[in-house]
C-alpha cells in the first residue's frame, strides 16, 4: 500500500485501531456467550463491554515485551476492565481471533469495493445512454469492422461490472465465515455455541469445520476474484487509452479547460489515469498467485499465510477500491467526441459499408463472383485514395452498379441505421429496462 | 496435455472430432431458426440435419488451402449437404462458431469435473466416517498441538471440496453462454431470436452483450476457479505426503502387498502419486494468470486470447480432471494405520494433556503460577526423555499433584474423548446428517 | 504443445527417441569411465556402445509391465546387448540419467532458441538501417511526442533482443549441469570420475553438489528468462499491431499482394500473427511461476518438479521457438509506409515543432512566458484545426514572431534532421559499427 | 511494504529523502556535463552544488500545487539555489531523472541484498564446516533413502545462494543503466556526452537506447531473479520446518533457555520464522509476473509501468532483504540435534544398508534372486518390528548369511563412513577449499 493508490475509508480498516477494535468486539461478544452457557459470570461480561478499552501504543509497548499480539492486546484490555477480564477469551485460540478478524475486515473491503462497483456502474449507465445511439466504428484486431454505437461499448463494460458484483458477492460469502473452534478446532475447551453466537453477531456465517485456522481456500477464491476484476478495470481502462491515441481521439480523460498539457503542446494530453490503472491493475492480479498457494497448509495449520495476507489483505483491497473509484472519475468526466468518431467512420471513404452492396447486388441477380469483382475494383480506389474519395460516389458512378442499383437503394445501403436497429434489445437485456 | 496426465473422456472432448460435431450442431440449430423466422428456406435447415456430416481430414486438407478453420468446415459440411449448404451460417461470423462452441466443450468439461468431484467427496466420506473415532494428533505448525480425530482431518477436505465443488458450478454458469450476435456483436446481420435458439438447444445462457466475442472475464473466472480448486488437491496431497514420512507413517498411498519398494528396503515406499499432484497443481495454477491477461482484448475484439485458449481449455481441463480422479484413488486406497497415530500420539509421553492437568490444579485451588510450575517440572522430564517417561506417572508420584487431584481424577485428564466430545457436531455440520 | 504453436526440430527434440538416445550416451559414457577406474571390464563398455539399441514401442511394451521408465529403458537396451549390459547403470540412479537428459535437452533447446534469436537479430538489424533514416512520429502515452526515426525503434527492438540473448546464454550455462552422484547424491556408490567423465562426453559442467537430483533453482532461472524473453516478443508484437491500426496504419504484417482479406473490405487486414504472439507471450510467461515453486524440494528430493517440467520443459521452448521463428517472419516481410508516417507525422500541423519555436523565441530575447503566450494562441488554432493549418504558416503571419524570427530561421525550426543529430550515435552503440 | 518485515537501511533508500537526494545528484552532475560542454556557465553547475538543497516537506507542499514531482523537486532547488538554478534540467525529460533515479536506487539495493547473501554464505559455511561428518538420514520422497552428512546439506544450501549470489550480481548489471537522452530519447536537446557523465558519476552503465525510458526487460529480468532468490529461501525454510517437526525433530529454530513455548506444553515450538519465510517467499515470487508484464510499453513509452514500479521497488527488495537476514539468524542460531539425527539414522533397524548387504552376498557368489530373498525375509522382520529388531542382528543369525560373509564383514556393511568417502569432494567442489 503507498499513500498515493490509497483511499482513507479503505486505509481505516486496515489500521490498529480497527483491527483492535474488531478483537474487542470477537472476544466481548465471545464472553456474552460463555456468560450464556453459564462457564463465566454474566458479571464478567456486563464488565468487558462496559469498561472495556485498549490503546494502540499500549499495546505495541506490551508486544515488544511478550511478543505475542494477541496477549498484549488482552493484557492491554485488562489493565482497563480490571480482575473480571481473566474470563475473556477462555478456550479461544488466538487465531479464532485472527481470522474472525480478518474475516470481519475482508466483508467489510468488500461492502466498500461493491459500493465502488455501484458507483462505477452508474457512471457507466449514465454515459452508456447519453450515447446509445452514437456512431462509432467497432473495431476487430484494432481494425475498421462495422459501425457500433458509443452506447453499446459501454453497455458491455457496464454488463462485465454487473458481472463482477456478484463475482464479489459471492467472494464476500466465501471470507464471511467465524471460527471460534480453539486449539486444532475440536472445540475441546469450548462450545460451539459460542461461535455461532460470535457470528451471528458480526454477520458472519459460521465456519463447519475449522482446524484452528479458516481454511484458505475461501481467502484463495477472494483474492482470485479480486484479480479478475482488476482485468475487467484494466479492460476499460485500455480502451480508453486507445481511444485517446493522437491518430484516434475519440474519447480523452478529462481536462480542466485551462489546464496546460505539456509546454507548447497543446495536443499533448496524455491518458495517465487509464495507463496507471493498467499498472494497478497487474498488482491486484498478481496477488491471486500467493492467495493460490497459501491453501496447502500443513497438517491442522502452519503460519505460512500469515505474512503473505499481512500484505496482501490491505494491499488488493486498497489499490482496488482506488482504482475502481479512479476509473469511475474517468467514465464520469470522460471527454466523447462524437464527431471525432463520426470523421473516423468515414475516414474510409465509406468501405465499412462495401458488404451491403455486394450482398444487395447479389440479391439483384448478379452471381456472387461477379459482385466482389464490381465491389472491389471501386473498393480498391478508395483504399489508395486513403479514404479521399468516398465508396458511395464511385458506385453511383459505375454503370454495373446503377443499372442493378438506383441511388436510393445504393444510398440506403450507406445507412449507419441499419447496424442499430437491435441497440434497444441489448440495452434492455443489460440495463433490463 | 501429456497422455501420461489425461483420461480419455476429457481428452475427447478437445478432440477435433468433437469440436466439429459442436460446430455443426451451432450451425444446423442456427439454420432452424433462421428457417422459422422466415429468412432461409425450411427445406435447407432440413436438408443441413439430414445430410450434414463431416471428415476432419477433409477438413485439413481443406484448411491448409483457404487457411481459415471455419471456412474449411463449412466447405466441407457443404459438400455433403449439397446446394442447400449455401443458407447456413447466414448473418454469422467464426467467432460466433468458435466461442459458443468453447462453452460447451467448457461446460461439459466442467460437467466432468463435477463427477469427479462427486466421486472424490464419495471417497473422503467413506473414509472419514471410518476413522470418525481414530485418534491421532493434531498438529499446528509441523508440531504436536492436541488430539483431533482422523476422521475429523478428513471431515475438513470434504467440507473444502464441497466449496470447490460449489464453485465449479458457478464457474460453469460463467462460461456456459451462447454468443451469435454477427460481426462486433450487433445482430446488425442476424436477428437476436437465432440466439436464443441456440442457446436454448444446447443448454446455454444467451450472452448479453458480446462484441462478436464472448467476453473473457468470464473465462478468467472460470479458469482462477479451477487454480483454486488444484490448490485444494495440493492441500490433501501434502497432507498425505506429510503423513507417509518414515518418521510419521501414519498413512500411506496404496501398496499391492506383492509390489516390490526399491530393491532391498522394504520401507522405501514413495508417495509419488501426492507428489505428482502437488507438481500437476501447480500447472493449473499457473494457468488462471494468463486467463486473466487475455481479459483486455483491444475494442470490440482482437484474437490475442485465442492462442492462451488452445493452450489451456485443454491443459486446465485434462490436468484437472486427472488430478481429481488420481486424489479420489488415493483416497479410496489409502492405508490408514490407527496403530501409529496413537503410538505418536503417545510419543511426548503424554504431554498433549498437560494443559488439562494445569486447568484441574487451578480448578481445585492453586494458583496459576504455582499449578504452571508444578506441571512444567514434570513436563520437563518427560520431555528430556523423549517421551520414553509417562507424564501421567510422574504426576501420581508427585505429592503437590496428589494432594489436589486423585489417580482416579488425573487419569480423566488423560482421555482422549474430551477431545472428541464435539466430533459429531462438526460431522453433522459437514455431512448434514 | 500443440501442433499448430511448434516447428519440428524443437519438437524432435522431445520426443522418446531423442530422449532414449540421450539416455543410451548417458549411460554408455558412464560405463566407459567405469571401465576407465577397473569398476566393470572395458569389453562391456565395448559391447554396449557396439551392440546398443533400444526401441521406443519395445521400451512402452516393457514399461506397461514394470512401471519404471528408466527400467524398461536398460531391460529393452539389454536385450540387445547381452550379458554385458548388466555392468550398465552401475551405482547410479535414475535421477541421474533423467536430470542429465534434461540438462541436455534444455542447453539444445536453448541452442535452437539462441539460433532463433539470432535470426530475429538479423531480421530487425536489416529492417533497422533500411529505415534508419525513415522519420516517424515517437509516441508517448499514445500521443505524439517528438520525431523519431523508424530505424530507431527498431535498433531499441534490436539492443532488447540482444541483452535477451545474452540472457539465454547464461540461462543455457545455469542448466547445462551434468549429475551422475548416486542416491541421495554421495557418490557412495559411483565414483565422482564418472560424473566429471560424462559432463565433458556431453558439453556440460559438473554440478558441484546434487542431491540425487539437480537442484531446481537453476531450471526456476532458466523459465523465468524464457518469460522474459517472451515479454519482449509480446512488446515487438503490440508494437506492430499498434502501427497497423487503421487510423495509425505505418506498418502492416505482410499481405501478398493476390490475398484476400475480408470479402469486399480491402481495409481489413488484420495483424492476426502478432496477436498471436502476443497470447502466446503471456503462456510463456505464465510457465516461470510453476517453475519457482519447483525450487523447495523437500529434503533431498521429492518428484513433484517432475509433472511441471514434463509439461513447461516442452511447452515453453517450443512455444518461444514458435513465436521467435513467427516474430522473425513478421519483421522481414514487414510493410513499411514512409508516406503514411511522414502523414501521420503532419498530422498536428506541424505541432512537433513548437518546442522549439519557443526556444527561438527565448533565444531571441522574448520573456519565457511571452515566448509561450505567442506560441500557444497560435498552437490552438492548429489544434482546433485538425492539424488542417499549418503551424508554420501561422507563425509566418504572425508579427511578434516575425519580429524576432526570419522566414528561414523559422523554417529550421520545423526541421526534422535536428532530431535525427543523433541517430547515427545510438545505431553506433547498438550494432557496433 | 509492512514494518514488521523490514529493516531500516533498505527501508531509507526508498524514502523520499533518499529519492530527491538521488535527483538532486543526477541533475546537478548534468549540470556539470552541460556545463562542461559549454551549454551552460560553469557558475551555474558551480552553484547548484554548492547552493543545492531541498527539504522534503516544501517540495510535498509545491506537488499538491502543481501536480508534477520533478517539477516541483527542480521549483524547490531553484528556491534554494536562485537564478542559476534555471540552468539545471536543461534538454531532460523527467523520466530521465525518475528511470535513472530507480538504477541507482535498484543498483543499492542489490548491494544490500548481496551483502546479506555474503552473510548469509557465512552463516551456512560455518555450520556446514560444523557438521561436515555429523551423520543423518538422506530423504527422497520424505522417505528414508541413504545416510549423508547434514554438512552435505548446508553444503547445497551453499552452492544455491552462491549461485544466487551470481544471479544477482548479473540482475544488478542488467538495471545499472543511465538514460539521460530527452524526449522520445533522440538526444535532440541534450548531448549523449551528459549522459556519459552522469553515468560513469554515479557507477552506471549508459543505456545504448532509451526511448524517453529504459527498456523493462531489464527490471522484468531483476525482479524474475529475486524471484527464483526468494523460492530459494523458501527450500531452505522449508528444511528447516521438515527437521524442526515433532516426529522428526532433528533441528529447531533457536530458542532462549528461558523462552516459554505454549503454556505448559515444554515440546510446542513452533518454527515460525521459517515459515514465516514461507509466505514472504511467495510474495516476493509474486512479482516477477507484474514486472514481466510491464515489458510491453505502447510505443516510445507509457507509464503503466510506474505503479508496478512504485510498489514492488520497494516491497521485493525490503521483504527480500529482511528475509535474507532472518533466514541468516535462523540458520546461525539454528539448534542441530546430532543425537537425534543418529536415532532416526537407527530407527528402521539398520535398513538403510540392506542394499550393501545384498551386494556383498552377491558378490561372495549367491545368485542376485538369492541374494536378495535372504535379506527381505531379515529385513521384512525389522521392517514388521518397527526399527525395534537390528538387521544386524539377524544376518548375524542367519546360517545362509553367516555361510559367506563373516561378522566382521557384515559389520564393515553397516559402516556409515562407507556413505561419507566423498564428503571432501564435495565440500573442495563447493567451497573451493
Amino acid at each position: 500500500m503507498i499513500p498515493r493508490y490509497s483511499r482513507p475509508e479503505m486505509v481505516a480498516l486496515w489500521e490498529p485501531e480497527s483491527k483492535f477494535q474488531i478483537w474487542f468486539e470477537i472476544e466481548a461478544h465471545a464472553t456474552d456467550a460463555l456468560a450464556e452457557i453459564g462457564v463465566v459470570p454474566k458479571e464478567a461480561a456486563k464488565a468487558i463491554w462496559e469498561k472495556g478499552a485498549f490503546d494502540v501504543d499500549r499495546i505495541d509497548e506490551i508486544e515488544r515485551e511478550v511478543k505475542h499480539d494477541v496477549i498484549a492486546f488482552l493484557t492491554n484490555v485488562a489493565e482497563n476492565v480490571g480482575e473480571e477480564a481473566r474470563f475473556m477469551h477462555q478456550g479461544m485460540t488466538s487465531s479464532d481471533v485472527l481470522d474472525t478478524c480478518l474475516a470481519v475486515q475482508l466483508a467489510r473491503a468488500s461492502d466498500i469495493l461493491l459500493a465502488d462497483i455501484d458507483a462505477l456502474l452508474a457512471a457507466i449507465k449514465e454515459r452508456a445512454y447519453e450515447h446509445k445511439f452514437t456512431p462509432t466504428i467497432g473495431r476487430s484486431h484494432g481494425i475498421h469492422g462495422e459501425p457500433v454505437t458509443f452506447g453499446l461499448k459501454l453497455a458491455q463494460a457496464y454488463a462485465e461490472f454487473e458481472r463482477n458484483r456478484e463475482r464479489l458477492v459471492l467472494a464476500r460469502k466465501e471470507i464471511a465465515t467465524c471460527a471460534i473452534s480453539g486449539a486444532v478446532g475440536t472445540f475441546a475447551n469450548i462450545d460451539p455455541k459460542v461461535e455461532e453466537h460470535v457470528a451471528a453477531k458480526l454477520g458472519l456465517e459460521v465456519e463447519p469445520v475449522s482446524t484452528q485456522v479458516i481454511p484458505r481456500d475461501r481467502h484463495a477464491q477472494y483474492f482470485a476474484t479480486l484479480g479478475v476484476i482488476a482485468s475487467s478495470v484494466e479492460r476499460l481502462a485500455v480502451e480508453v487509452r486507445h481511444l485517446q491515441r493522437t491518430e484516434v481521439l475519440e474519447a480523452e480523460e478529462y481536462f480542466s479547460p485551462g489546464q496546460k498539457g505539456s509546454s507548447a503542446m497543446p495536443h499533448k494530453r496524455n491518458p495517465i489515469l487509464t495507463e496507471n490503472l493498467t499498472g494497478l491493475a497487474r498488482m491486484v492480479r498478481s496477488y491471486a498467485m500467493p492467495a493460490m498457494e497459501n491453501v496447502a497448509l500443513w497438517h491442522e495449520r502452519d503460519i505460512s499465510h500469515s505474512s503473505v495476507e499481512r500484505m496482501i489483505g490491505p494491499d488488493a483491497t486498497i489499490t482496488l477500491d482506488f482504482a475502481l473509484a479512479r476509473l469511475t472519475g474517468v467514465i464520469e468526466k470522460l471527454l466523447i467526441y462524437p464527431e471525432r468518431m463520426q470523421k473516423n467512420l468515414d475516414r474510409m471513404g465509406g468501405l465499412v459499408h462495401s458488404q451491403r452492396v455486394l450482398l444487395a447486388l447479389t440479391q439483384a441477380g448478379i452471381s456472387r463472383e461477379d459482385s466482389y469483382r464490381i465491389v472491389q475494383r471501386n473498393a480498391m480506389k478508395v483504399w489508395e485514395s486513403d479514404g479521399e474519395i468516398a465508396l458511395l460516389d464511385l458506385l453511383k458512378a459505375d454503370p454495373d452498379v446503377t443499372a442493378k442499383l438506383s441511388h436510393e437503394e445504393l444510398e440506403d445501403r450507406f445507412n449507419l441505421d441499419y447496424h442499430f436497429k437491435h441497440v434497444e434489445t441489448i440495452f434492455a437485456r443489460v440495463f433490463g429496462e
